[in-house]
């Protein structure tokens, strides 16, 4: 089963949006399984629209419209696909109604505009999900499929999760669940996790499920993904289960957490269930630890509040000692339960600027631990917050 | 002229990279009056390659293809475009002497692989600039032409500026200069400016040089361009000065910076001139506001400081009252010629959530303001940062 995509928009083609749906929905497809060879950018050009759109069909069991739903005259993504059905458009009223009730609903008036968005073509069917003002549209050509879905990225991707992703696996005569679970590490080399696995991806390899895969991810670190093939959602979610205690096992505390749990929600979390509060006092990292941490705590409940200076790079007679200082001090403060300071050894002395001290005082502890890192600037800043990050977590842990 | 993009590589179409390289192409290409009609991702696979350039070669004059270049056996671009020209490949070994240099100026060793990166297909012209190890190509098909560029973006980047653009406006037959200018304004919507502008707007449209374009760019504001065809560099400056200062008058200070001039590089090179320091006080902002800071003043030299609270959301009776305790609090703890606050109503009273309150601190001075704001939480963080900014440098400008 092979599935093209095609982002529509002039905007696309100049720059002025970079087209982040069409490396989602590959990324989706690779999931369950299907193949997606080529992916194309489109203007919003009737001629150009119908000839891509044709040539992908040639040569792919099916295609993603991503784009051209919306109401102004340049989306016209309705029309083409009518175009190459070879039928007519029909206006279904009921999807007025919606499109109506939507914009009531937010206080607003429906333009004549929007009524477009309501335009059918003969024989295509409406997706379930509808989160905007634009229906997608599935459209059977023969034995394949076209897929119309609007370019606003969250509508995109409930449609997708919603109906096309199992859409496409029925059509693929794929009767599976296919699903999969992320296990997010920090603290190893793609290759040393590797190793620590070699014997299991061995076994699986034998077994053909689940299967094992590495992807590095940069400042979020190196995620091993299981993905399993099982006769129902229960059965898949079993598998998996069964899977990442082995891994847990393997691997040990490298692990920080699954899915989308950043370093940072593991983190507020375990302060959470400790009823622990946090203060940090930072220098070079310049704000974006507390950034990443407000960015999950908003409302600044367990994290307390950040102090940004040069002090503590300036101060003291050693990196150690200078976040031993800060971290004790903003612990102070702020009037937390622990206070943590990361500091980079650059203006105290002649260490290499890549050294970032790391200091938590929590209850009566004390604790310390440096690291050096390498790249740029902004790299080695992002690098030393999940760093510092990580240290928590495993500080924490210890308790 | 028209020029297709053939972005390549499985990770793209996989999800595992987004495809930011052809967009910027796509950008480029419109600023020198070149249309790319479609942009391609494709696999790292021969035959669909080939498929796909010739297909690209077909209906544009020149293809210009992104990654593949490199020293793996995945990297096959240089094989695929020498099928395509019908030539054979040949080792350039002053390629594989720059090569095998710049590994030795960094301490390292050249493996044999990298060897691969200098065979050229016969008849093919080494683009000049080589940042990396991976040498451009230009390889003219008849009338036509395809460029190879590496996937590494300011590798990339440095080819498309230095040799790229300049050979494709040469192919169209185009001896005029085409250069931009872009003036950074915060503060008016696009049909506001549009309307100050309308006239000159009106004019332009006779006379048909330069020509000024709008683009909305969310929390960087939006961009006026102006865009000016010249026979030299200097006539295109000249050109573009005299507009500049004809739209300076007619829209006034809501021009903020030109070009890649963010609102914080201005406001700090605006302190720096004045000889005066900087510290911030934040609550919901979250950091955001001294993480944007610390990204251009990276050793804190201008901006000292900050503090992460949620007291000044908490404290006195009003936001407005916090606001200005803070903005002095900061600036005496920081000992800095100017404190400034940014604080919401959030905790405070029972004003709606979107309310800013902003409080400076400078000299025997102290200014405020407030500012509703829309939308949900990121993007209300993000426009108070930027407006708080905005409020700093256009106090700092009637001082």
């Amino acid at each position: 089963m092979r599935c093209e995509v095609v982002a529509i928009g002039t905007e696309l083609l100049l720059g002025q949006i970079v087209d982040t749906n069409s490396s989602w929905i590959g990324e989706q497809l690779a999931l369950v399984g299907i193949d997606s060879h080529f992916q194309v950018k489109v203007g919003d050009n009737f001629e150009r629209m119908e000839r891509t759109i044709r040539h992908a069909l040639e040569r792919s069991d099916a295609v993603i419209c991503c784009g051209g739903l919306g109401p102004t005259q340049d989306d016209i993504t309705r029309e083409v696909i009518a175009a190459i059905m070879g039928v007519e458009l029909h206006r279904d009223e009921a999807v007025v109604d919606k499109i109506r009730e939507m914009f009531e609903s937010r206080g607003r008036v429906m333009v004549d505009n929007n009524r477009r968005q309501a335009d059918i073509p003969e024989g295509a069917s409406l997706i379930a999900q509808m989160p905007g003002t634009a229906p997608g549209l599935v459209c059977p050509i023969g034995d394949k499929v076209i897929y119309a879905v609007p370019g606003v990225p969250h509508e995109m991707r409930t449609m997708m999760q919603g109906t096309i992703l199992a859409d496409l696996q029925h059509r693929a005569g794929e009767t599976a669940v296919i699903r999969s679970r992320v296990l997010r590490t920090w603290g190893n080399s793609e290759s040393g996790l590797a190793e620590s696995l070699a014997d299991r991806i061995d076994e699986l390899d034998g077994i053909g499920n689940p299967t094992l895969a590495f992807q590095a991810s940069g400042m979020d670190g190196i995620k091993v993904r299981i993905t399993a093939k099982a006769a129902d959602e229960a059965e898949a979610a079993a598998v998996i289960d069964a899977e990442e205690i082995l891994i847990r096992a393997l691997l040990g505390d490298v692990i920080f957490g699954i899915d989308d749990q950043s370093m940072e929600v593991v983190v507020l979390n375990m302060l959470e269930e400790r009823g622990l509060t946090l203060a940090v006092a930072e220098s070079m990292t310049g704000g974006v630890l507390a950034a990443r941490l407000t960015e999950i705590d908003h409302d600044l409940t367990t994290f307390r509040g950040a102090a940004l200076s040069r002090e503590a790079d300036a101060g003291g007679s050693s990196g150690a000692d200078s976040a031993a200082t800060a971290a004790v001090r903003v612990r102070q403060d702020f009037n937390t339960g622990v206070g943590l300071a990361v500091v980079t050894a650059r203006a105290v002395d002649e260490q290499p600027s890549g050294t970032v001290f790391m200091h938590l005082a929590i209850g009566d502890g004390q604790h310390a631990q440096s690291v050096s890192l390498p790249g740029d600037r902004a790299r080695f800043r992002n690098y030393a917050v999940i760093n510092v990050l990580d240290f928590l977590r495993k500080t924490l842990k210890g308790l």
